[in-house]
């Protein structure tokens, strides 16, 4: 037996092909859960697992596998995969590589005549992105035990149609309970969708964890008189005190901690008249960080300066928090076991935390979970122009082909 | 013969029964120009002019005008009126008080059996609000020669129907050409739009001109990446640097001159989600001044904020000026007219500036103007609930009836 190794032809072939699949214009994919062209992509990657010689399961979510047993086909398996439903318009890279890594693992595996100990089993997750069905990471919080299945099914997009009748219309019901049914670990390989590895020149991310978040809505009521005719000392201007706001929330990343990210995202203004005062404001603020504490503190932050800003203006405003997510640690157990895998196959390697939620979050609440990151070119995601070199792609996969080895072996 | 004197009564019922027509739910009006309810408030006014006993002409641009003969009919008529098309869901007084008081001076004239020495002519002009049809003040702006008719009756509403197709429509597209044919003053009552005479505790504004203003047209591009993963020193952030302008514009009113009026009224975020950092965001400033000079300085000045804003983030902006109006000083003599009309009639009034334009100003062009404000409670307009007390309306018209009486004689 030889060392199983990536086979970088028929990686890139399979990648190429795949992303024929709802190609855009410009460069990307257009493959939006549950659509079409989502639907050929499952075709495709079904084939591939059955010509790959893996057992094909597809879950009540349209959650997919393909089985590789191992030496002992009760042990509890090692899960390998990511997503292949993509934004409207996105990237060609963000949830594929994943996915057909984790095929090109069990591929490799193959090839070099690798018996592992326990299953290994590739997955790819329905509805990552939450573009057309919201929440995201639906099929993976089904499978974790966050969401119940009549929910997931109950979901509906902009046109009133529900997860579950697009699921079954396309085929993709399957019979297979959606459950964790024991799972040794979870390993998936993801684009940074960050700049730091391509800042720091180096191919390999291994992940520490995930960045908690809090989401608030703000709504500011003012009073919509003409711009003309009223003095400035007459106005309740509900932009200006949003002005105010989105300035404190860039300032206090400044000093609210050391990762701590902000970002105003969403705002919308009433009536939107050159030449009225804006009556009304709703904005979303984004706060990040990898400290719980941090992000509790800059809510509270930003709580004051709304106050203090409304107050400023003479304007009423609410602020109203839509979701908090604490900050979630990868097992150390997988966090080891890449970063070994990485330097056997001599790649450098940076560890850091991922600002982005992926399926892998909710992996790790019921098994021990890992992720590797390789990078985005310009940090640019959720995009066609997103980006990855090859060869980074090429290092990801075999860092994961080498831990999933290990922690299929029952010397992990 | 007796002073001619407004009926209180007649002017009130005229008022209410003219406000049932588009009446909204709310208690404002929804009259927009050329639709059905506009063509029901036209037919009702023509049938108060006919019963008037004036001689009633409709001009290519639908402007009503209803006449009453002087000693020498030959001499150039005093015009007076205002317009009656309403914003969508606007208020009862705009427009509707100055075309009632008009023909309520007429109807005092006819009353105390007073003969004027020149013809007085009330008028209803055109889309004055332009929010079916731009620009606004159409009616008067052809009129007065500002735009070719051509121009006017081709312009089109959301739905792609033109001013003419639309005028033709409601059956008010007359024969008079639309042009002044000798003119020897123009007198308006409008409320004020404002807070001043309010705040003041002051019945009567006698207007000295008109704001000059400047229209800008802003767009800042970033970049639009995820607000998680993406440090705070590798952001793009088109809403930073909007709001960075926004304050900027608050702050310039402060110094740039005493009636400097700012604000940022239309903001469009792109691509406006939670989580993503804004990538583009288009907004609108408004500047105002009586000077001319202090809009030209505040526009330099918001040019160099957005210039520096844009360097600050590291995004790109353009700015466009979309209109630039000078200020607009209405005639000395109308001015002194209506003043000494105030104090005959017993009434306390403030000369002031208007900072919103009206149809006089375009008559302004082409004959002496002048123009009596009345208190707007709370300075609400555009809005169902705009409201000014009556006996303020009642003030405003018996200051024009004595201001009109003075023109229309030959000792003015």
């Amino acid at each position: 037996m030889t060392d199983p190794a990536i086979d970088d032809r028929r990686f890139r072939e399979r990648f190429e092909e795949f992303n024929r699949i709802g190609a855009t214009d410009a460069g990307g994919v257009n493959r939006p859960s549950l659509s079409d062209a989502n639907r050929e992509a499952r075709d495709t990657l079904l084939e591939w697992f059955r010509e790959a010689g893996l057992e094909v399961r597809i879950d009540e979510m349209g959650n997919l596998f393909g089985r590789r047993e191992g030496r002992e086909s009760g042990a509890d398996p090692v899960l390998v995969g990511s997503h292949v439903d993509s934004q409207y318009n996105g990237g060609r890279y963000d949830g594929v590589v994943g996915v057909l890594a984790a095929l090109e693992v069990l591929e490799a595996f193959a090839d070099a005549g690798l018996e592992t100990d326990r299953p290994v089993e590739v997955v790819s997750w329905s509805n990552e992105e939450g573009v057309r069905f919201q929440p995201d990471m639906l099929g993976s919080g089904v499978y974790a035990g966050r969401f119940d299945l009549e929910y997931a099914h109950g979901r509906t997009d902009d046109e009133g149609r529900t997860f579950g009748e697009e699921l079954e219309r396309i085929g993709y019901r399957g019979e297979t309970p959606c459950e964790a049914d024991g799972l040794h670990s979870y390993f998936e390989l993801h684009v940074e969708q960050g700049p730091i590895l391509e800042d720091r020149g180096v191919p390999i991310g291994v992940v520490e964890g995930v960045f908690g978040f809090s989401w608030l809505d703000v709504t500011v009521e003012g009073q919509a008189d003409h711009a003309g005719p009223t003095p400035m000392d007459d106005r309740a201007d509900a932009f200006v005190a949003t002005a105010d706001v989105a300035t404190a929330v860039r300032r206090l990343t400044a000093t609210g901690g050391d990762d701590l990210v902000g970002t105003v995202g969403s705002v919308d203004v009433q009536p939107n008249a050159i030449n009225v005062i804006p009556e009304r404001v709703e904005f979303t603020v984004d706060v990040r960080s990898y400290d719980n504490a941090t992000v509790a503190d800059a809510v509270e932050r930003v709580r004051r300066e709304v106050s203090a800003a409304a107050d400023r203006e003479g304007v009423r405003a609410e602020v109203t928090e839509i979701m908090r997510v604490e900050a979630d640690a990868f097992d150390d157990g997988c966090i080891e076991t890449i970063a070994a895998a990485a330097e056997e196959a001599g790649h450098e390697y940076v560890r850091l935390k991922s600002g982005a939620g992926h399926d892998a979050n909710y992996l790790n609440e019921i098994a021990p979970t890992g992720m590797i990151f390789v990078p985005s070119v310009d940090g640019v995601s959720h995009r066609e122009s997103e980006y990855t070199e090859w060869e980074d792609v090429v290092a990801g996969a075999d860092v994961l082909c080498r831990a999933v080895r290990r922690a299929a072996s029952h010397q992990s």
